[in-house]
């Protein structure tokens, strides 16, 4: 995942797209990018990192004039963990800066990138998102966004980007709208964001998806729609709903908080704990879920866990072994909630289920009777190609073991899981207008090739940047 | 307030007290210090900064060896800002190193500290730490911890502290018990710290408080109270079961949590909201006192607000003006959950009432039909002077203006306090023995002088050392 | 100019590379890189300033590990100060790690450059060394270094090249011979380097040259030379001798202090000065010409100049105008030496002017009767397009002003350069071996383009990586 | 030894402190601070390393405002490595700021710090310097300078200090005049500094020296001599002149380059080498005796050792043996100028004589014929009490060894050093003017105890700070 932001017209343009790339830290936490131009130069400064880390020190904003500028916040899916991957990319097409921000992830692209080597190219990085611009620098158009709109009907897969070039900024969004990309104004300033959380902050309004398949040109002339990809029936990422997006956000037309809530509803209908004392929630993220849990099933609601919100990128361990520091960095129970009670424990999602293990054995430690462990969504079983960074499957515990197998290995009384019609039917939208390809393996474009992470770290011999 | 954490008999104390650190981080986010000794050497490192910032760098814990450790986390009350008044502190008593972690404040020094001077003795900070060294090379004995026993003696006011030297860790705490302290066991690894919360993530066991005026000396015999300062009715602060311990910790011998919620059910009951719809916290610290508000109340517990938990310590703005800018950094509205409700919103306290009023203009913007502020804590009108870094009585709203003028400056419907009585019977211990000075302006001693945090700071010339 | 040097066969290659960088420093001060290769991995670590500051930490150079590696020093003459266009350049030819260390430069480019840009051709850099890359990618060939030495055979200007893949080390030179380029052995290892200095350093032995358009490729069978490029007549920087490289180092076959002495001695027949009473130099560029100087024409050699030798990059000035102070912070006068004698200055060249005339304005303070100033080459009138980055024509004083007026701006009494025929006489080989283009315009190849530094640095919209 | 600079009335005090400090770097790189008074507040700014490395942000300097400040350069003398026995160290004298930059060495302070330290007395640090600012405070006195010359009173052996208060800089030195000291003019600001070449940087004009015994007050009414300890003897170090001072430099009331040169010469008379081909110097510590031994000799003066300028402070080194390394780091051989001749190498001292011998190996491997070693001083037996830090009377060879064995561990043909009687002919003030006892071993003041660099380090336990 990634969060990216654009802004176009505001004399303070790379200060806003920093404040809209703080709103949407959640998207991504290893680095984070800004490249604005000033109407004769292109200024780009990026980082490791946090955003408030990256510009920590007044003078790296200053050092990005312009009244327009893009940013992007960087969680890998393709392309190592090299400084050089971090968004915005910057390259020169014929002496011109191009800049791209890309959420999403695009697929089969191997062959095409032998295919350009073999003419010729030499790739900087190893991102999926190079393969566009070098398709731009070989396309004819006299706009960049012509060049674009050509390099885009050669590609596959979900892409919601950012172009910042001396023409302004081109917006794009893949035909299924797989990633959110919303559109919104702040007086005379134009804004593209992921999520509407990164308008919230900077107080501009909502006006409208960037719609699937559309490339979108926003210059001194306001927003041109300039081209459209061939139509298809959206897939919308309903992970995104799950987990992945703020819950103060509306993605895709809708509420995250309301579905969130829902899918906690859902849950109670389904997995229902008629004895359980207390339902609690992992802080903060299944906070949502558990709210629509307890008032669907009466069960109180209380705050088992108290969540340590001073975690660190970096934590330094001791030699000795130290039972369970690493869950008790980051949470720590309240013993007086959980002795002797029968406790729910409310999750969106289990991925390997390392996690969930040994929050358990932490809240075992405070005494309650017997612990349930209930999910808002359905076991994820299979690899995501469009842009969430899971584990291989077999690192997936619900791709390996059975739901008994899990209990036994989570140490829980009992575990249920949300059905996928429980999840579908949660939503506002009709049940195939979302990509559920993680749950059920059906995925929404052929794929030639397995798609890693690092298909294009070379495999011998490789860059290693320090 | 600060924390502190002494580790006594362990390979690896500087990392323990490390962990130890982090855990209270919330008693102290300017600055992080820890002191070792290994035996023939005594080891330091401070900096400015959390504490995981501090310790980012292995190789810093790693030149801080030894088997005993002591370590503080700061939030000056007294002595400025600078690098040197970051503790734990570190002196010279005739060639042997001394070094002190402190919790608290210490009153009535002026005329001790001139008197000091005026004798030659030479100040290296301006807190009010030091005057105890500074007794303790002027007091005689052959332990040291006769020294600061004799030292000790002389001294008014609020202290828990932690005294690291060749012969051992000495742990100290004022006749009165002001600040929580804590003593504990890991294996044959002694501990004392301010809170529990410290024990939880390393893993020991609690065993006893540090008792209101006993000096103990911890060494390879284990345990032994030296000494007993003069017996005081306990004055133990109020204010850390309202707001300042974390919810997950033991103090004074009872469970922040639960009197947390006691609080939040007594203000239901002083306070009541018979119209509201809903009622949401304060993310994160009033989640505990609304649980107790939501379930005595009978009024459905909502999620309204949504704490951004990257917030840095320094952010940069932009020139123009964002409106709510400083309140949105850290919390956005869920605007689904509010518009068109009537919605009461918890908080533990209110001192300045900018952050409050900040936050509920933010509400409004999410369209609720009414706001309700209730505080599960007494109006603050007086000045500490044992340890909470309050602003002057000039700046504490609750000591300017009246009920309607708050409710006026805040903006909302309707603002209510939880009593003085009622906060004194959801107590678990007799009334009189809290210090309730901040809210009665009640101070257990008699202050000759109005201490400051910057007492020492001297007024022309000064200091300031980069 | 830069500095150069390539390692092959040494377990700790990086390190030597590293040392062989040191002593080649004066080469260009402005960035240096390392590139190794350890069999699986190509790593590299590059950064501004001098090489003992961008290795200072001992991590970076075990994070280069490896048996073969190559370096650069900077001195910009194509690509801007950006930190990118340090080399050594590493790309990416068919996934395949390719890095390019190159003294020298390039001419006639700017219309391949289009061309390839036309085809699709994406630049990183802009640098001409660049331009060898993409040619490698569009070569056929089995080994790189075939696809090397077609790419050279497109191209013409001044190179001494280093380049490494996992095939191993390929040196190249161009057939000018422009810059000095040497192979030494130590042990079992391989060196090549710019000067015989930094064979010295590492305790190498001199072999012999890399021969002007031999391509060169050094591998676990030894020194293999895999192509000519077509037989040119010597054009060797006559430059080098006169000040660029160092005075104990031997380029082109001849010891550089012998023949900068022989211009001193040719300076003293040429442009006597019978009546001064001493003679001192510019400390410590100009010390053996004076030497020479001293020993030919008798008068007395003195030290007149203390040079300051912590003399940093960057120097931070007050705003009231210090008269003198960029001179003096680099050299101050010995006043008893000066006063009231006739004075000698000797210094090996003049380009703009302005330190020569600072320098004689502090001279004259110590009160010297007189101020002679000599100098051991011929007046600079033309721009280098073989690597020195002089400053454009219009600055070079010798272009601007007749003697008289030079005289006259200098503030001295005479002013004397040694002849065209003076320096070329001075020398060991013929005449025409030599590049004299600066001095005489007479430039060996055809230039279709004025080279810019700048050449390549976008007009607008431009970069700017921070 | 130290450099010290203080600037009275000039509204960039700072930054003239830094460029004294600067031209004084070669007085003590390990390293420097600058502390000014604005009229309200002290600033301090101190670090380890070069003037240029702590001071290469402007930011720093703009953060040290006001018209007065003073500077130091740090070679440690008494007191550890430790950051904080970086000068000018700042006290707080009964909440008025004194700061103290010292150069210079007290002695028999042993019992007296113990005393001070049984009264209760604080060290902060392991100086010497700490001990006259104990006393300042214990003394009485309506002004500082009065509590100085009180405290002056009662401590023994060598000091140029320099101390800021807001009542202006007070100048004092030592009754024996052992280190040099010097008052300059700069417009209407006044200037004290060590040697004259601090003076020459920023254009200030010498007025006289500090004079031995005086204690002078800076102030808005100028200079004014407050006090004047007992007179002595002049005992002015004669080391200053053979090395420590720079050559461009006046001290002690004559050239420092005068009589250096003038130890050459007598050196040349003492010390003939009839049958020597060239004669040498090691640059550029001995350059200028070299010339005065070449002119007096007759000998050929030839360039044969280049000194690499680029040395830095740190240097890594590979793992695996490189002859050498050490030396040609910092120096090269210029092979023509040696080769096959008789070769005479001067230098100004020998302390341990590990880099003369490597030297010496050096040159040997450049083929001469033969090579003799000429010392411009005499062989320095003694530690010295007074500022110089020498190593271990053990360490020094000419305490250990008599001429033939350092002349067989040298590995040269012939080692001469100047007599005692040739150094003190050579100067400009009777003999008795001088302190000679590191060659002489007579200390002019008796010393009841051996002082150590780390005299106050304790032993166990210590401190170390990072």
């Amino acid at each position: 995942m990634c969060g990216i932001i654009g802004i176009y017209g505001n004399p303070e343009a790379a200060t806003l797209v920093y404040l809209g790339l703080y709103a949407q830290q959640h998207r991504g936490q290893e680095g984070a990018g800004i490249v604005s131009y000033d109407g004769e130069q292109v200024h780009r400064h990026m980082g490791q990192g946090l955003v408030a880390d990256v510009y920590s020190d007044p003078g790296t904003l200053q050092a990005l004039p312009g009244s327009l500028a893009i940013g992007h916040t960087r969680y890998s899916t393709t392309g190592g963990l090299d400084a050089k991957n971090i968004g915005p990319l910057l390259f020169n097409v014929e002496e011109t800066p191009v800049s791209v921000a890309h959420n999403g992830n695009l697929v089969n692209l191997g062959a095409m990138r032998r295919q350009l080597q073999k003419e010729g190219a030499i790739f900087q990085t190893t991102t999926d998102t190079e393969i566009i611009v070098h398709l731009m620098a070989r396309a004819s158009g006299e706009r960049m966004a012509d060049r674009l709109s050509a390099a885009l009907e050669q590609v596959e897969g979900a892409f919601s980007l950012l172009v910042l070039t001396h023409e302004g900024i081109i917006a794009a969004r893949d035909p299924y709208g797989w990633r959110p990309f919303v559109l919104g104004r702040l007086g005379d300033t134009w804004v593209a964001a992921s999520e509407t959380c990164a308008l919230d902050l900077i107080g501009a309004k909502e006006l409208r998806d960037v719609e699937p398949g559309e490339v979108l040109l926003i210059n001194d002339d306001g927003l041109q729609t300039v081209h459209r990809l061939p139509e298809q029936r959206p897939k919308h990422c309903i992970f995104e709903y799950i987990y992945f997006s703020r819950p103060d956000s509306r993605i895709y037309g809708a509420n995250v908080d309301k579905l969130r809530r829902k899918l906690g509803k859902t849950l109670a209908e389904e997995a229902p704990t008629p004895t359980a004392d207390i339902v609690i929630s992992v802080p903060d993220s299944s906070n949502t879920a558990t709210v629509g849990y307890a008032s669907r099933s009466g069960i109180k609601h209380e705050i088992g866990l108290i969540r340590n919100h001073y975690v660190g990128r970096s934590f330094i361990r001791p030699e000795q072994e130290l039972r369970d520091l690493t869950v008790k960095l980051k949470f720590n129970t309240v013993k007086g909630v959980l002795a002797g009670r029968e406790v729910v424990i409310i999750d969106d999602s289990i991925v390997r289920g390392t996690t969930m293990r040994n929050l358990v054995r932490l809240l075992r430690e405070a005494g309650p009777k017997k612990v349930h462990v209930r999910i808002s969504s359905s076991p994820i079983r299979h690899h995501c190609q469009f842009g969430l960074d899971f584990p291989t499957e077999e690192e997936l515990i619900a791709n390996q073991r059975t739901k008994d197998q899990i209990e036994a290995y989570l140490g829980v009384d009992s575990l249920m899981y949300l059905s996928l019609e429980g999840m579908l039917t949660s939503m506002d939208q009709p049940p195939d207008h979302f990509c559920t390809a993680c749950f059920s393996g059906e995925y929404p474009i052929t794929l030639n090739e397995v798609g890693r992470k690092d298909a294009f770290e070379p495999s011998k011999p490789e860059f290693d940047d320090h």
